[in-house]
């Protein structure tokens, strides 16, 4: 579907399809309502607002929306409609970026952000069982007083469910992994209506197949997540921040791959290009030097926080960064990475009424520096403002590529460019997503980089959802 | 099969198989023998040594034993079998705890010990790509000179292949999680022949399922594992070990219990109680205090390491500890980890002749004090010998059961106090196996401890391997 040269071809298909009117059987909308009252809409905003994520793809909105509060009310909504063959598309807050909640088949949107409550803090155990719905920054709200706080932070405020579905990791990943290592453990409807537990609060087991890490990034294809055990941290006594401006960005990629070469375990490390850096200075009202700029965190104690710093600033001098600019209060902290965090907005005013086509590669970070290098030579030669950041420590960055959705020219331009990046990102024995998914746009892509295994993930599908029925068209 | 008051019978059933004559079609031995060779035994030490690994379990051989050199002959081997519908079995160096090697329906033992090759060190990368006949030591010994390590150390030096099948860890998972965290990526022989690569050497990614960690700890039934992509870790700048005897188990589990908590980030935490000290003492000609003793190891910084040390004594020193006695040097170092690493031999002298049951519950380790408590006063009613000790600092620790296998008493009693374990450990949200996995002995545990998710198991292993050729009879 999505060869080269023919996602614009793609995007009027959507388009087509959110204009069609594809009736739900009435016994199907009669038991939905029976079981949940208001809890079932059917109203095309709401509809609307189903079929959309931060992409640029087209509204492809579901036929209805229903919004549970329970697990067992996900199980009989999922009974009903495998009853009646119709697709169900789990949604959490609508902040994925490649189209994994469009209802590309139609079918019913289970909205599941009214399940969020925080259901147990064992603060001894540094775990927490929380229901899908429930946001990072809630959880970390609600963690305030604990001294723990949970790190996977993707930037957008995104529910956890949603992050599980997706394998979010984001700007802590360096230091604390992702939603692959800090899943311990999940709660699971399937497309018959059969409910699993996954994995569990041991810190370690090897208990059978590991299923909780099958239905992690599974973007809900495989089941739907009710409930999630996640790890937790002691928030680090010592914390600091700094920035650090580059003379190019192979100096800055160069002096990360050594400090990851050095184990030096820095809890953040971001790479923001010169565009973005102006973006952000922009938006955000900074005045920071617009120049290849690395973001980085430093977590441990008083004493390991200051030697990591110290080690790293000697790394970024000898490749010819200029100072430190430091941020150790909390309140310093937090303004410098509000900075990074509003990147994605910063950089969406570069083009007036743009949309984004995001790239994700991760490639061994050996090559990162390459892999960028050839890339920027392909982004000179673009006609739309691309910028480029990216969380450098794990050879994972981004391409923000600034689309008129409307013109064809444009999407077919980005997407010969993202080709281009996914080939040579896997040449390099990287990886098509570092953390964005599949979802509709990569499919191709997934099956580029594992051939056979593609087959295998669509025996594991038609075995477990032999209908089609979870979240058809994605992922496989 | 392994229901309380059965296993006696397990065990004579066993034995009783180990004499059975089931030759293999002369065909299939044509067909191996034009593919190996002499690299196709059938002579009956062979078989033998091919039907053990370290259980208790009597020897159960398989009917021909073949040692592949090279991933294609994997291939040819697996279509060779599955063509004539006779069982393969995937043996590494025959270390695993619980019957996993054991061939119960007969058949083929593919020895993968001389694909031994270490294919790519990727030192700025921290990874290494290696055959899965490779073991620990092997690597790390090759690793020598490049200042990175492989971590994961479950004490017998197993191969990688065993060692990412059985989803092991030991003694640095504190630090350094299991071989679920350090696996990147697998290339897997399928039960039809097809071969498929999962992961990668991208440090992440969200693309599709993951189903690395699928094949990593399904003990060789999904598949087998002809390639290993693996995480290095730079050797630490600062390294020190320390033993700490304490007044009481609970002393001595509580202090960790805080250290986790404080986040102190221990490299290896370990506990030996009273009876297994006495062993050591014995075997290793030590003269360590006779009391429940942590054996603790510090990695970081040459001022991280004081600072985590000097945290951890204060909180020892709390709970009624002794002094530290420290080892720095790494000669001592590796004295003093060999002591506890010869605890297994050590414990076995405690009863001649004796085979050992060993148990593996891991549980939260809010919980662990309370559950060796628990368990303690089973073994005070015992009528064997039985050493307690375990990766504490996971939650994870171990009874070594000192059987006589000829004596059904001695089976029934060790079998009911695991019993009795298991339940304890799963009502407190823990796991009836940290890190040996199910193999034979724990197939009725995974099914108490998962319900209907073993159903998802068992769907997976019959879309994948059909007719059941795949190390048939363990896990599911």
């Amino acid at each position: 579907m999505h060869a080269e040269g023919h996602l614009a071809a793609h995007f009027a298909e959507l388009r087509h399809r959110a204009g069609d009117a594809r009736p739900l059987p009435q016994a199907l909308l009669d038991a939905l309502r029976s079981l949940l009252g208001e809890r079932l809409v059917t109203t095309r905003p709401v509809r609307e607002h189903h079929g959309t994520d931060i992409s640029s793809y087209p509204v492809t909105p579901p036929d209805a929306v229903v919004f549970p509060h329970r697990a067992d009310e996900v199980v009989a909504v999922v009974e009903t409609c495998a009853r009646h063959g119709v697709p169900m598309i789990p949604f959490g807050i609508g902040t994925s970026v490649e189209g994994h909640v469009l209802a590309t088949s139609g079918g019913v949107c289970i909205d599941l952000s009214q399940m969020n409550r925080i259901v147990e803090v064992n603060a001894s155990d540094l775990d927490v069982r929380v229901e899908p719905g429930v946001t990072r920054k809630q959880l970390n709200a609600y963690l305030h007083d604990t001294g723990l706080f949970f790190p996977i932070d993707p930037g957008a405020d995104a529910t956890l469910g949603g992050m599980a579905s997706t394998r979010a990791s984001g700007t802590n990943a360096v230091r604390y992994g992702t939603m692959r290592e800090n899943v311990l453990g999940a709660t699971v409807v399937l497309a018959d209506g059969r409910v699993i537990k996954a994995g569990g609060r041991a810190r370690k087991s090897a208990a059978g197949y590991d299923l909780t890490r099958l239905f992690v990034g599974a973007e809900g294809t495989l089941g739907i997540i009710v409930e999630l055990t996640l790890r937790l941290y002691p928030i680090p006594e010592g914390m600091s921040a700094a920035v650090c401006a580059f003379p190019t960005v192979t100096a800055a990629v160069d002096s990360i791959i050594e400090a990851i070469q050095c184990g030096i375990p820095v809890a953040r490390c971001e790479l923001l290009d010169t565009l973005t850096v102006s973006a952000v200075n922009r938006y955000s009202k900074l005045s920071l030097t617009e120049a290849p700029t690395l973001w980085y965190e430093f977590h441990g104690t008083a004493r390991g926080v200051e030697e990591q710093a110290t080690q790293m600033q000697e790394i970024a001098r000898a490749r010819g960064g200029l100072d430190f600019a430091w941020a150790t209060k909390p309140e310093e902290r937090s303004r410098l990475w509000q900075a990074r965090h509003d990147a994605y907005f910063a950089c969406l005013q570069l083009r007036k009424g743009s949309r984004m086509i995001a790239t994700d590669v991760c490639v061994p970070i050996s090559r990162l520096a390459e892999c960028i290098a050839d890339t920027q030579a392909d982004i000179a030669q673009a006609t739309m403002p691309i910028p480029l950041f990216g969380h450098v420590g794990d050879g994972n960055f981004h391409l923000m590529i600034l689309v008129d959705p409307d013109r064809e020219d444009d999407l077919e331009e980005a997407w010969a460019l993202n080709t281009r990046l996914v080939r040579r990102a896997l040449a390099m024995g990287g990886t098509c997503t570092g953390e964005h998914g599949i979802g509709l746009g990569k499919r191709e892509f997934l099956v580029e980089e594992f051939g056979a295994g593609v087959d295998v993930m669509r025996q594991i599908k038609a075995t477990l959802d032999p209908a089609n029925l979870l979240n058809p068209g994605k992922v496989v």
